[in-house]
């Protein structure tokens, strides 16, 4: 399988329907055997429940961006949705600001801040300040909300611990801008450079407010610094409901995950950063939504900080708690996916495809008796870019009618 | 699988790394039964070292270009190191002249010449001049240097057998232009058109050339008269170094795969036609590069001579020799396919998708364990593009970054 259909001719077929689809995405769930010849941690996982959805189900493995391509989660929860990652590069500013509920209009520029600490040179020598707690965050950036720069609004919001949005808000604000952080120690921030004509005065701005800041924190201990990242502009994308017609709702603990879905028009539905609580979301808005993005963030934690046990662990407790509990639902449509690999072996996401299953009435059902990296290779969907899983999604949900005559 | 990031995106990826990736490309290595129920070539071949590399590694089938097209050896190599063949479509006259080493200039206008055979009447009866040996090319070749062209440079360089290569230097040089082997017996050797006005001068510049070449050739027999083929510019391709920040050197005997490698900066290493020199000059030149592109040639040319046991047995030399002593040297990725199929049962290349295994610590294995097309095509890579490989090779040194936050 390879051709994607772009979302207008997608959009184009759509039909009317009441079923449901729910996509429950188990960050970072595709791993690898921390030994040759051992195994993966899903293949290492008891997933009963898991197993006998794929059974009656059809498998898969994706590329969430292309072969050899790690990505990142912005990209690949993009692609998740039918969204091309590779044409639509989105700042990390814009998916933060979105993800903390932050009102974006089509003309702010957001940026993703770090507060870090510099030493009396100047030079980094911690980029994240010691990892503050969110209070010492929020405490700082009230100092930084009385920054003014000339013909702007300037917006600062607290994120987590020692992250920040910052907004300015005006008339022909432009990217594209460089980020600031130079990514190792010993260096110092770096300015704000302009990548066309156009976003030299935002550029010009943007290291203003810098410059105040550095005032501003020049004497605290340990966040006297900020950084600057992923400056950028809202792109305005069509919605899930302009493309494919349906009522989408997210169900994500996380900024980030909130802010891809809000990016693409989805309501972002209140809820905690347990499955418990996620769950109980979903139960409590079942009957507003065709479509339920479902996100789980923990599994790719556990994968981020090597800790094999761990990450078996929580895909245990997907497989028994969240899928009956899905099921139970009856959903119309049930994907069980990741966005991307994170296996322990590697401690960060990998470029490693990712085991996919769908279950509906309509899928016509292949061999694979068992959710897992090998058995996915021989799944009937075969390898397959991720930009598919909505098309697929819709067909069997009976949403999509006929291309041509 | 089936997208490609193109090579722009990837060069963004690039990070700096000591891994070591080796590329053995067996020359024609995809085949097919000689009657049906029949095995292949790879799979009458008895390759412990490469079935052991399969349970290891992991495998699928690449099609060179798209599936159902037959490659030339110039394109498939340009999609095995990521450069798009359909984009780049390179005239046969620049790889012969970069084959043999001839210092091409960016300007220069290539062509590959052929000695052939034309009665009385300008008819060819023989496109090949009978396969004229090497020594009396050359002789040929030299008279061929005596013809002058108004305001631009003549080179004419010997080849092998009945084959040169003619080259104009000068000021405004251009194509497209047709070519004038008729491709049949019987027919007259065709004038060079221009496919566009700037090529207009171009093309009377050799029609010139070729005038004075008949002229000189008419009394001797059987090379009388030439065809010119192939007659292009360098198209200025980035390097491997620019696009994936890796040092590549080329091992290969044959000058058509020193050109390709040469077009795209590889460091073109002095070697024979033997596999035992060279891999030699793996092992000579081990410390110096990052990117081995490993070309053995035997295999294709049993393949185009219809020989299947002759093709069987220079598979299982390769499994036997080079395989073990590669891995010696302990690549971090050592990559094992063929540019192409080349089945005795066809006497040609193929359009059929060629085996493919990759073996590195981070491979994620599949349930492969025999290297051969019938299991290849249950592997986990699936059936993928070519221009995949470059990208997968990449991933598994772990000389890519994330794309996206």
């Amino acid at each position: 399988m390879s051709r994607v259909a772009d979302q207008e001719i997608i959009s184009d077929l759509v039909i009317p329907g009441t079923s449901k689809i729910v996509l429950l995405i188990l960050d970072g769930l595709g791993g690898a055997p921390m030994y040759p010849g051992g195994l993966t941690e899903l293949e290492a996982a008891h997933t009963p429940n898991l197993d006998a959805l794929a059974a009656e189900g059809i498998c898969g493995l994706h590329d969430p961006i292309a072969p050899g391509i790690t990505p990142g989660s912005g990209p690949s929860h993009l692609a998740l949705f039918g969204y091309d990652p590779l044409q639509h590069q989105i700042g990390r500013g814009v998916l933060e600001a979105l993800g903390i509920g932050f009102d974006l209009q089509a003309s702010d520029m957001a940026a993703r801040g770090n507060f870090c600490t510099v030493d009396d040179n100047g030079l980094i020598t911690d980029r994240r300040a010691g990892r503050i707690p969110t209070e010492k965050g929020l405490e700082l950036v009230k100092r930084l909300r009385t920054i003014s720069v000339p013909d702007v609004e300037v917006f600062v919001e607290p994120v987590k611990d020692y992250r920040f949005v910052l907004v300015l808000r005006g008339e022909g604000l432009s990217g594209p801008l460089t980020e600031t952080d130079p990514q190792k120690l010993g260096a110092a921030p770096l300015s704000v450079e302009a990548l066309s004509p156009e976003a030299v005065r935002t550029a010009a701005l943007f290291n203003e407010w810098i410059s105040r800041a550095r005032e501003i924190l020049a004497d605290l201990q340990p966040a006297n610094m900020v950084t600057l990242r992923g400056l950028d502009k809202n792109p305005g994308l069509p919605s899930m409901e302009e493309i494919y017609g349906l009522r989408a709702a997210a169900i994500a603990g996380y900024p980030m995950y909130r802010g891809v879905s809000r990016l693409i028009g989805m309501d972002v539905l209140p809820t905690g950063e347990t499955i418990e609580e996620e769950m109980g979301t979903l139960k409590a808005h079942w009957t507003d939504y065709d479509f339920f993005f479902f996100h789980v963030k923990k599994i790719d934690s556990a994968g981020e900080d090597g800790n094999f046990e761990q990450k078996v662990a929580l895909i245990e407790e997907a497989d028994q708690f969240l899928v009956p509990a899905i099921l139970q639902l009856e959903p119309d449509v049930f994907i069980v996916t990741g966005d991307h690999s994170t296996p322990a072996l590697l401690r960060a996401h990998s470029w490693h495809p990712v085991p996919f299953l769908l279950h509906s009435r309509y899928c016509r059902a292949d061999v694979v008796k068992e959710f897992s990296e090998q058995r996915c290779a021989n799944g009937a969907l075969g390898r397959f870019p991720a930009m598919n899983i909505m098309s697929l999604a819709m067909a069997n949900a009976l949403r999509l009618t006929k291309f041509g005559a």
